[in-house]
């Protein structure tokens, strides 16, 4: 499918995509957009116009500084304006001259993507990081306890999809830079009070929900997909010494949440459709009510993450796959409300470390590293600089987060997710 | 302290206390007021009628239908408002005028206590719950590894206030019942999928935080108070057999998330000033970001936990006090913060299990049934009927938390924390 506002066949934001966002320019506060190739086209100005009007939905939902009130109009509500906006913006649209060839309109609607500043994309109740990543726990387990297996330091990781609250109200958009963390940590004999030395990243999926279900009402796994809204790229950066001093027997705090970054255009089930594949499979029978119909409800998108230090130089750090799952969306909502937990419209649900079998395909330090003990030379993408070791992360380093997936109907990026990691205060 | 409202020297809500809620009743819905004795003070009665304009705050703070707009204004338009309200209130008042003798004023502004429904009071950004109890964490660490103390089992619990992220969206206000949830934990040599078997209360002492900080700026620990709006009773509502199976690496996931319960009546931190106790001492030299310049940071309130049977039949189950703890909620906040965490307007955090050493302290049946293994008699409180044995929760069981302190200044009483269990959906 091809768009009249674009013909870069190599764009994120192909028609097949239409990714929403929060954005604002220099002359209009936060509003609801959606990109389409290099460009953003702007509900706001859409809605007012009337563009919608015939699509029996409160239109207002489109006029709010946060995607909320139009994820909570449901799945079919997205459907129709999803549908609305591709005939409309396709080349050989039947309805060129409701904003084609209405250049009033158009100019209003139409803003360079290169002119707006991205915002967080929805209010967030409560943020859930899965632990879902097959060879992520493989490979931590072994370097955690060497010889170790997953099953050995937690027994139900095959029979459920196990996850710990992360922290809302760190959650950033993308670009938001963040300081190394203080925190408590053994260094040899004795326990420090000090800045992290093992910051990491850790490249994750996540989605946001889109209408939530009432406390004491689970969700059932067939239905859960129904509940998403779209999803972005995540980096869960970690700071592994105050992590794991702190985390034996409550899980993950400060470790965690001094910062999360996700990228900011939602990307919408649709369109991620012809990507589906089937999550890895468990060695467990599972329970009724993790079983799905439908075998195919992962995705298979390649997210590759890179580091740039201080003198611009980039370097090639990872390769990781949406796919390196036991567990789907559905499942870890069909299991997250499985005791009556309410989830709320802009939650946001993510999939833990995304990591490969292999060494690059490792989606943070501490694997990459064993631990901190084996430094890891990362590739320069331009040939003719050196190559870098890293242990962890460095002041001023930046990890950013890359995802595009490519079918028939069309490019489907996520854009990039990216942090500068500032020296502790 | 005397008030012309009431003359219950028994009364939880004395002129010292003055707590803050949100109430509706049948003809206005919910809205910020005061309890004073038998009664409600409406204070969006009192907003609109002028009472706090020359306080120099924006009084629409007081129109709102939860307590988070005026929690951020801060604990010194939270003074004045208090002190405004007990001149206003105290029997003696130079300002009788203004409320006591202003018949149309005082017969719309006060609301008795028995007409009103109460609310969730404030909008929770996220709640985090600590784990200071000393004798709840020597005990359980010996219920789950006998023979283990708790520092082999954590060893950082002296070093710092370890906590998890627990999950806002199922906090509910006491009186809200809740279901029995649904999970999967072993039972003999398979894991099972089904109701849970081992649903247990949790006595703690809770906070909402009024002024938050940025993201990267932490709080430190001397001016922490400040950022205290005031405290609540909760039962953090366990089921153990499904949060030991899930918590090994992760921490505490869906054996909490399906309810949390709060009391109603917000204390505000000066009606508790006469309750000052130090915190518990911790056996390590603690580093310079959690040493208070005040050691009087914990309180002494005996927290009273009872059990209601299906037949009406109420039986005493415990009896717990705040300052079992080994941290300040001072300290936790500075804590919490070190790594640049933001806390916000509305933010729950919780101390966690306050059992007292011995086993009628025991602030949860993991305790006083040593993990299930003994079953403990609980003493009716009407002498003519039988005790009761309890392992864990059965169905249609109420458990309510109350809790009063007495000083020359007067009692400061929170009500009561209330819930009980229906059937497995």
């Amino acid at each position: 499918m091809a768009s009249w506002v674009h013909d870069d066949e190599g764009s994120h934001f192909s028609l097949q995509n239409l990714p929403y966002g929060i954005f604002s320019t220099e002359a209009s506060p936060a509003r609801v957009g959606v990109a389409i190739g290099e460009h953003v086209l702007d509900l706001k100005v859409l809605a007012e116009g009337g563009i919608f009007d015939d699509l029996d939905f409160d239109v207002t939902a489109l006029l709010q500084p946060t995607l909320n009130a139009f994820a909570a109009l449901g799945r079919h509500v997205q459907s129709r304006v999803r549908q609305r906006l591709q005939d409309l913006l396709k080349e050989d649209t039947e309805f060129g001259n409701v904003l084609r060839d209405n250049h009033t309109l158009r100019g209003r609607a139409l803003v360079r993507l290169s002119s707006v500043t991205m915002h967080l994309p929805m209010v967030i109740g409560d943020y859930t990081d899965f632990f879902v990543g097959l060879h992520h726990a493989v490979t931590c387990a072994d370097i955690l306890k060497p010889g170790a297996t997953i099953e050995q330091l937690c027994p139900c990781f095959f029979n459920l999809p196990i996850a710990y609250n992360g922290r809302a109200s760190s959650v950033v958009v993308s670009e938001t830079p963040l300081h190394r963390p203080h925190g408590q940590f053994p260094v040899e004999a004795t326990v420090v009070s000090g800045p992290c030395r093992k910051l990491d990243f850790e490249v994750e999926f996540a989605c946001f929900v889109g209408k939530g279900n009432k406390m004491g009402e689970p969700i059932g796994v067939d239905s859960a997909e129904d509940h998403i809204f779209g999803f972005v790229l995540m980096n869960d950066w970690s700071a592994r010494d105050i992590q794991m001093y702190e985390a034996t027997i409550m899980g993950p705090f400060n470790g965690k949440s001094f910062c999360t970054t996700v990228s900011p255009w939602v990307v919408p089930p649709e369109a991620l459709d012809p990507f589906r594949v089937a999550p890895k499979k468990t060695p467990r029978t599972l329970p009724d009510y993790l079983v799905e119909k439908s075998e195919l409800s992962a995705y298979d998108i390649s997210i590759r993450a890179t580091l740039e230090v201080a003198n611009g130089q980039t370097y090639k750090v990872a390769d990781c796959n949406t796919n390196n799952v036991i567990f789907s969306f559905a499942q870890m909502i069909a299991h997250h409300t499985r005791g009556g937990c309410p989830l709320r419209t802009g939650d946001l649900i993510a999939t833990g470390t995304l990591s490969g079998p292999d060494r690059e395909n490792a989606g943070c330090l501490l694997e990459q590293t064993r631990g901190g003990k084996d430094p890891y030379e990362m590739v320069a993408e331009n040939s003719s600089t050196g190559n870098v070791l890293r242990t962890y992360l460095e002041d001023n380093d930046r990890i950013t987060f890359t995802a595009q997936a490519s079918g028939a109907a069309g490019n489907v990026g996520f854009g990039s997710c990216s942090g500068m990691v500032l020296p502790a205060p």
